[in-house]
C-alpha cells in the first residue's frame, strides 16, 4: 500500500527562507509567522497522512455508484468529509464575514497540496465548492452571499462549475443551455452539462450548481453566456431546504482515475436559476477565480508527482536488485538496492527536483494572488495572469510525466494496482485537461497574455530575472546564475521571434505555443532553483544546525541545471522553425 | 468507439519503396513482391480490423477472471483465436517442419503490428506463444522440438515465459525457484513466478510453460539458471495429452491496462519439468529470441500511438471549435474543426512523424534479424543487436507519450473510457516495463552493446550514417541530410564522452545511458526519415501518380527535421554533464 509523509519541512523552508512570508507587506502576512504556518501545516497534515490518504486506494476501486438517482460516495467519504468540515479545512481562506478564517491564499494552497497528494479525487470535492463560493463571493448580491455563502464555506452545501457540453468544451460560444426569464426574477434553466465533477453526492445537504446558459434574444456566441445559480434544492427565505430544482443526475462518466469523485452528466429541466454578475456577464464572472482554479490545478499535478516519488524512493531504497558498477554498497545482502545505479538516481532526481521547484513555483503563484487580491497591486496581478497558465500547464504536464517516471522505478509492480502507482498515474493525467486544456493555455499564454497591457507584464518577468542575475555575481551563485541566464536568453530569443514573425503570421507564433510554455516553465522553475539555492546558501553561512537539508537543496539545484534547463534549447528550435513545418500539409494530407 | 484502419499502404512502402525486398539478397525474400505483401497484408488487416480490434474495449471492461482455478477471457476471444488459428496467422515465419509458413521475419512482423494495434491484449496470446516456440525451436531436442511445436505453431497449445520471482524481475540471480533432477530425467519444480502474461486461459488445450529455475548445487547466482519446459497437461509420447501438472493459477494481477490478457500469479508445486539448452544454460536460452522479442516490444509501443493517433486525427477533423485566428476554414458551421489550430497540427505532426519513422525503424529491425538469421550474416546480427534497446526502449517511451498526446486531442472525452483512448494509454505504459524495463535497456546499450565486439557495429552505425550523407549530399535531399548530420555528431560526441570519461568511472556513461538511448533514437528515427524523403523524391521524379502520399512524406520528414530532431542537443548537454549531478546525493539525502 502507498503511503504519504505531508512535506511540512520543505514548505516551511519556502514559506520563511524563501518567501520570507511575514515580512512581506501583505494584508495579514504578518501573522504567519513560522510557529503559526508550522501549526496549520502539521494539523493539515495530519488529516491529510491520516484521514485523507487511507481513503485513496478505496476511492480508486469502489469509485461512486448511481442509485436510483442518487450518487454514493466510496466507503469513507462521508465521515472523513465532516471530519474536514469539522475541523474547519474547507475555510482557510474564505471571507469572515460567512465563516472564513481569512487566511492568506497561500497558507490554505500549501494545504490543498497536501490534501490533494492524499487524496486527489477527494479533494475535488471541497475544491469545487471553493470555486463555487469564489465565484458569488465575488458577484453575487449581498442576498445571494447570505443566503449561500455560510453554508458553502462550511461544506454543509457543496458547489458545482457546469461549463461543458457534449458538442463543446473549450469553445463555450457554441452552448446550447437555456435560461428563460420568469416574472419573478428568476430563470428556468434547460440543457445538458457534462463532466460534471462533484455533480452530485451523499456528502452534503444540498448542491449549489454554478451553471453557464443563454439567455434568448441575447448576443451571440460567448458574449451571450450568462452564469446562473441553481443548487439542488431551493432554498427557503429562512435559509431551510425547499423543493428539490429540476435537477438530475443522467449518469456518472466511467473515467481513467480519479474514480472517487463523481464525474456527472447533469440534466436541467426547467430548473429554478438565479442570475449571477449580470445578463451576458456569464464569462467574466467565471474567470474572475480563474487564476486561483488554474493554480490549483497545477498544483494536483506536483501533487501527485510528489506522492509518487515519495513511495518510488521508499521502493528504490528497499528493492534489492543487482550491484553497483562501482563496489558493492550492501555486502550482507543478496544485491545491492535500486538507489545505487546511476539511471534510478537520474529518474529520481529528475522528480525530486521538478516537485520542489513547482511547488516554489506554485507558492510564488498564489503569494502574488494574495498581494494582488489583499493589496490591489496591479503589477502584482498582471505577473501572476501572465504565469497562470505556465503554473497550470507545465506542472501538470511535467507532472503526469514525473509521476509515470516513478511508477517506472517499480518495474512491473507499478503496473499492477496493488501498489497503488498506476492509480497515481491515472489520477495525475486529468489534470493536463480539465479547467482549460493545456493546448489552451498555451494558446492563452501566447495569445492573449504575453501581449496583455503591451506586454508590460512579460517585460516585467524579464526584468526580474535579469536584475537577479546581476545583483547575485558571487562565485557561489554562479553555478545556478549562469545556466539561468542561458535560458533567460533562449525565453527572450523566442518572445522576440514571436512579436517580430508573429505580425507577418500569428501562426508563426501560435504554432510555437506549447514549447513556449514548457520553455517559460523551464525558466521558472530555474529561477526557482536559483531562489532556493540563495537560501540554503545563507543558512549555511549564518550556521544553520540542519546543514544536510540545505546542502541538498544546492545539489538538487545543480541537478536541475545540468539536466532540466538544457532542455531550453530545443524548445526555442522548435519554436524558430516557424508556422510552415507545422500548417503545410492540407487537413486531409494527414 | 474507437476504430482501425490497417495502415497496408504504409507498410507497401516501406517493403518496396524503401526497403527494396524483393530486391534483398536475403533467402526467401524473392519471393516478397509488391502482390504478395499485398495480399498478406490486406488479409492480416481484415483479420485486425474486423476480428481483433472489435474485441479491444471488452476485453478491457470485461477482462479475465479466476474461477475455481480456471482462467475465463473475455467474450469473443475464443472465437477470435479460433479465427487466428484456422487462418494459419500464428505459424507465417514458423519452421516449415513443424507446419510453420517459413516467411520472413519482416513480413510476419508487419501482422504483428497490426494484430497488436488492433487488440494488444489479445495478440499477446500468440506472441509469447511464439516466443515459447522460438526457445524450444533453437534449444530443444528434436524429440522436444517434434512433441511440442507442431502444436504450439498452430496455437492448439499456448506458451508462455516464466521469469520473474516476486523478489527478483531484472536481477534474475536472485530467483528461488527450484528444480530437482530425477530418476528418469526429468526435473520437479518448485516455487512462484509472478507476470506471467497467458499464464492460463480457456483459448487452447494444453499450455506449455518455459520456466527459469535453478537446480540445486549449480553455481550461485544468474550462471546457475536453467530452463524447463513444463506443460500445464503432460504429454504422452503419442502426443494425447496426459495428467494435469503440479501448476496452478494463484491469482490474476488487477493492472492499469491489458485487461484482456490474464497476468497470473504460477505456482509450481513438484510440477514434472524437462530440461531445455542445458543444465545452467538457462539465460542464454532465453536471451536467443530476445532480439525478437525486444523489437516486438517496441512495436507495441508505436502500434498503440498508431490507432490512437487514427482515431485523434479523425476527431480533430469532425469536432468543431474556435475558429481559425487567419480567416474562417468552415463557415457554413458554428465553428472550424480543431484541426485548423496550430497547436493541434503540431500535435497530430508529432505522433504521425514519429509512428511512420517508428514503423520503419522496426521493420529495419526485422530486416536485419532475417539477414542475420537467414543468411548467418554477423555483421546484420551485430547492428540489430545494437539497435534492439534503442527500438525496445526509445519506441515504447516515445510510444506510450505520443498515445497520450492522442489523448490530449479529444480534451475531457479523452479522460472518460467511452471514447477508447484511455485504454490505448493504459496499454501502451506496460510496454515501457517488461520485456526490460526501459532503464536495463539504456543500461544493455551503454554498458554493453557499445562496447561489443570492440565498438565495431557502433563504428558501423556511425559509418552507415556518414556515407548516407556523403552520397545524398543533393540540393532536395540537404534539408533532410543537413538535420541528421547535426545529430549524427551529437550522438558521436555522446559516445566519445563515454569512452573517454566512462574510463575513469563508469558512472559517468551509466548517468547518461538513459539520454544516449533516445539520442540514439532520434538518430534512427532522422535517418528513417532520410530513406522515407529519399524514396518519395525519386518516386516522384519517376512520374508515381499517388504524388500526395509522397509529398505529405516530404512534409512530414520536413517536421521531423525541423520539430523532433533538435531534442539531441538536450540530451547530449545532459550526457556530457557527467556522474556528478546524479551521484553526489547519499542515498540518505533524497
Amino acid at each position: 500500500m502507498p503511503s504519504y509523509t505531508p512535506p511540512t519541512k520543505e514548505m516551511q523552508f519556502l514559506l520563511h527562507d524563501v518567501l520570507n512570508a511575514s515580512a512581506q507587506d501583505i494584508e495579514g502576512y504578518d501573522e504567519l509567522d513560522r510557529d503559526f504556518t508550522n501549526a496549520v501545516l502539521e494539523e493539515a497534515g495530519k488529516v491529510a497522512a491520516e484521514v485523507l490518504q487511507p481513503l485513496n486506494v478505496i476511492g480508486d476501486t469502489v469509485g461512486c455508484t448511481l442509485e436510483n438517482g442518487v450518487v454514493r460516495t466510496p466507503p469513507g467519504f462521508k465521515d472523513a468529509f465532516d471530519t474536514m468540515r469539522e475541523g474547519g479545512w474547507t475555510a482557510l481562506d474564505c471571507n469572515p464575514d460567512y465563516g472564513g478564517q481569512g487566511l492568506p491564499f497561500l497558507v490554505s494552497s500549501a494545504v490543498t497540496e497536501m490534501f490533494s497528494s492524499a487524496n486527489m479525487a477527494f479533494s475535488m470535492y471541497p475544491g469545487l465548492t471553493h470555486g463555487a463560493y469564489s465565484a458569488i463571493n465575488a458577484h453575487g448580491t449581498d442576498e445571494q452571499k447570505e443566503k449561500y455563502l455560510p453554508k458553502m464555506v462550511a461544506c454543509d452545501w457543496t458547489g458545482t462549475m457546469n461549463l461543458t457540453e457534449p458538442h463543446c468544451g473549450t469553445d463555450l460560444g457554441l452552448m446550447r443551455t437555456k435560461a428563460v426569464p420568469q416574472s419573478d426574477g428568476s430563470f428556468k434553466v434547460s440543457g445538458q452539462k457534462i463532466f460534471i465533477s462533484a455533480g452530485d453526492h451523499d456528502m452534503s445537504e444540498n448542491v449549489i450548481h454554478l451553471v453557464l446558459a443563454k439567455i434568448p434574444g441575447g448576443p451571440e456566441g460567448i458574449k451571450g453566456v450568462s452564469l446562473f445559480i441553481v443548487p439542488k434544492f431551493l432554498v427557503n427565505d429562512d435559509g431551510s431546504l425547499g423543493a428539490r430544482n429540476g435537477v438530475s443526475v443522467g449518469k456518472i462518466e466511467e473515467k481513467m482515475g480519479i474514480h472517487g469523485n463523481c464525474t456527472c452528466v447533469m440534466n436541467y429541466d426547467e430548473a429554478t436559476g438565479y442570475l449571477i454578475g449580470g445578463e451576458h456577464k456569464g464569462m467574466r464572472a467565471m474567470f474572475t477565480m480563474m487564476n486561483e482554479a488554474r493554480i490549483g490545478v497545477g498544483m494536483q499535478g506536483y501533487a501527485q508527482a510528489e506522492v509518487a516519488y515519495q513511495n518510488a524512493l521508499e521502493y528504490a531504497k528497499d528493492r534489492l536488485q543487482g550491484r553497483d558498477v562501482t563496489g558493492t554498497k550492501n555486502p550482507d545482502g543478496p544485491a545491492d538496492p535500486l538507489i545505487v545505479h546511476p539511471d534510478i538516481r537520474r529518474n529520481l532526481l529528475d522528480q525530486k527536483s521538478f516537485v520542489e521547484a513547482a511547488r516554489a513555483f506554485a507558492f510564488w503563484g498564489a503569494n502574488l494572488i494574495d498581494r494582488s487580491h489583499r493589496n490591489g497591486d496591479q503589477d502584482a496581478d498582471g505577473l501572476v495572469s501572465l504565469m497562470t497558465p505556465v503554473i497550470k500547464g507545465f506542472l501538470t504536464d511535467k507532472g503526469f510525466e514525473l509521476t509515470t517516471a516513478a511508477q517506472q522505478i517499480y518495474g512491473g509492480h507499478g503496473y499492477i494496482e496493488e501498489w497503488g502507482m498506476s492509480q497515481f498515474a491515472r489520477d495525475a493525467r486529468i489534470a493536463m485537461i480539465y479547467e482549460g486544456a493545456n493546448g489552451v493555455q498555451a494558446l492563452d499564454l501566447v495569445g492573449r497574455k504575453l501581449a496583455q497591457d503591451g506586454g508590460k507584464h512579460v517585460m516585467a518577468f524579464f526584468e526580474l530575472v535579469k536584475t537577479w542575475c546581476k545583483e547575485n555575481d558571487s562565485d557561489e551563485m554562479k553555478p545556478f546564475v549562469e545556466p539561468l541566464k542561458k535560458a533567460s536568453k533562449d525565453l527572450q530569443a523566442a518572445g522576440m521571434y514571436f512579436m517580430q514573425s508573429g505580425m507577418k503570421n500569428p501562426n508563426n507564433a501560435l504554432a510555437g505555443s506549447y514549447d513556449f510554455m514548457h520553455l517559460f516553465g523551464h525558466v521558472c522553475l530555474g529561477l526557482m532553483w536559483n531562489w532556493m539555492a540563495k537560501a540554503s546558501l545563507e543558512a549555511l553561512a549564518t550556521g544553520a544546525s540542519d546543514t544536510e537539508f540545505y546542502e541538498t537543496k544546492l545539489a538538487t539545484a545543480r541537478f536541475y541545471m545540468a539536466r532540466q534547463l538544457p532542455m531550453t534549447g530545443t524548445h526555442l528550435a522548435r519554436i524558430e522553425s516557424g508556422a510552415e513545418p507545422v500548417m503545410e500539409l492540407a487537413a486531409a494530407s494527414f
